[in-house]
């Protein structure tokens, strides 16, 4: 088993769960039989979903805990109330290298907390990062950050450069990723003076690890010519959510615009738009930063959802991600001093 | 003419003008002839459009203006470099209340600075904000800030959700629209100081003319529940722009996966589809806080789009937008003093 990618779940968190996490699992291993699974929750409901698909218990074992944390707690207090929710004790299982990456479709506030109670910082890191897959007309980018950190300065948003580079490479082929910083317009004057700061520094520094390309602006995000779109937390989480109303919008009235026969005619290449749309296909937040990594789900994913986040976690441990960040890490402080 | 909107156009300003301009009149004038048009700019060229269409002439007079502001120009620069420019003669005619508004489809960053040169501001407002017409489930909303002050404190977002409920209810119908304030979160912890405060300013404060509902989320913006968006220029051109590239992606993408056949049993159904997220149908940002209102036309928009632009001049006036916005203001200063 030492060869294996160990993924410590919380299987208890999200809609539908531990059901979804079964299947998810099942999923995944149809293709990929490299991961083996610790699973964090209820003894009782985690054998009865095992029990229907008894194969999964040669890749799996389960730990009891008693308690779980609700998406509708607040994170403080959810993340403080028990040291026995599923959440806690996953993420726990990192700290004492038991795991190699922990994966949650929980409340995405506790389980940063958690994660930043638990797990000590990358050497250099000073605000862990919540990083996503965003579709483009060419493949997938990674945005960051999504929300860990409502206000950054100069020093964050290079260390999410850095971080954001580093993951891209561990996901995707490509030795030498684009970064750009979001901003109102890609003029050197525009933004705020945090903006024109990091400009300076990722311009200034000798980057071996990957091309600064300036600034990039909301409605570029898609175009697939920058990889790493760096921001700060509020804006990432702004730009997300817009984009995922925005997209909502436009395919519920598109489905109320197309009869049947249409449907029926472009069946397989309406089904190809779909599937490069769906969101299932890109499920998995990366929390960045820490000396273990830890993967959000959406909580209302379903098993294919699911399935996808593990082939991220495992991707990431294959990848060596957290060295990969360590070697990416440009030195700012000393910079800003110069 | 004393009863007619006297609108004051920037005629040489975005792709296609003055063309466009006098097109885009035309098609106005043939549902509303309410309206008077100064046209600033270059006399022979505009006569050489006029008198293609000669019954213009009559609800029309053309002021000649040497100089033109390029939509690359740096906008201090382009403010600043003369006095006779089409679009600084077509604000400074609000200056000599030779005209009710003022219409361009030029450099944004120019248009702002040059009417906060020209024209004082509503007492009470320090920041102006732009404001535009977004489509959603039921109808159309208005966010704003997009983009005019990257920086805002609680008293600036105030104002803005003073504004802009006054801007909603000149627009339509509506006695009492719902405001919200963009964040990351409905939760009353969620966001930054800037927001909790002007959260606590808005809902203590009992308002007369519009009703405050709280935070909303990006994902939200186009459900139909809200009238008016609040939030800092630097997030609502993030969002905006957001939404528009994750608009033109899937658009770029469907049309790529229906075949024409499909296309053509679904013609009339995609057409309704098509006009509902058709952009020149809200063409037209508004600039909010000055004495006199100042209109922006998209600088790529048609005819069609220039119309429309318009079209919102017109109601603005006539809903005598200036005197609401001063009506609904709340004096914040004293709020946050006591």
């Amino acid at each position: 088993m030492s060869d294996k990618v160990k993924i410590a779940i919380d299987a208890m968190s999200g809609e539908n769960s531990p059901k979804k996490i079964i299947e998810g699992i099942e999923i995944s291993l149809k293709s990929n039989k490299e991961n083996f699974f610790y699973l964090y929750g209820k003894k009782d409901l985690l054998e009865k979903e095992i029990h229907k698909k008894k194969y999964i218990k040669k890749y799996s074992e389960i730990i009891h805990t008693e308690d779980i944390i609700l998406d509708d707690e607040s994170p403080l207090t959810a993340a403080k109330k028990s040291k026995n929710t599923s959440m806690w004790k996953a993420v726990e299982s990192l700290k004492e290298k038991k795991s190699d990456i922990s994966l949650s479709a929980g409340n995405t506030g506790a389980l940063l907390i958690i994660s930043r109670l638990l797990l000590k910082t990358v050497t250099g890191i000073s605000k862990p990062a919540l990083a996503a897959l965003w579709p483009n007309q060419n493949n997938l980018n990674v945005v960051l950050d999504l929300g860990a950190n409502i206000e950054c300065d100069e020093k964050n948003l290079t260390d999410f450069a850095c971080m954001g580079s580093a993951l891209f490479k561990s996901l995707f082929e490509n030795p030498n990723p684009k970064i750009a910083l979001l901003n109102v317009g890609h003029e050197k004057y525009k933004g705020n003076d945090v903006l024109k700061k990091t400009f300076s520094i990722l311009k200034e520094n000798k980057m071996k690890n990957f091309e600064f390309i300036g600034y990039i602006e909301g409605n570029h995000i898609m175009d697939g010519n920058v990889d790493v779109i760096v921001t700060d937390g509020f804006t990432g989480n702004i730009a997300l959510k817009t984009a995922e109303g925005t997209a909502n919008f436009i395919t519920r009235n598109l489905k109320n615009s197309l009869n049947k026969l249409s449907m029926l005619l472009s069946y397989s290449s309406l089904a190809k738009f779909r599937s490069k749309l769906d969101p299932r296909k890109y499920n998995g937040a990366i929390f960045l930063g820490l000396q273990s990594p830890v993967v959000k789900s959406h909580g209302s994913t379903d098993s294919i959802g699911f399935a996808h986040s593990i082939n991220v976690c495992n991707k990431i441990v294959k990848a060596n991600l957290i060295e990969r960040i360590k070697s990416n890490l440009i030195t700012v402080d000393a910079k800003l001093d110069g």
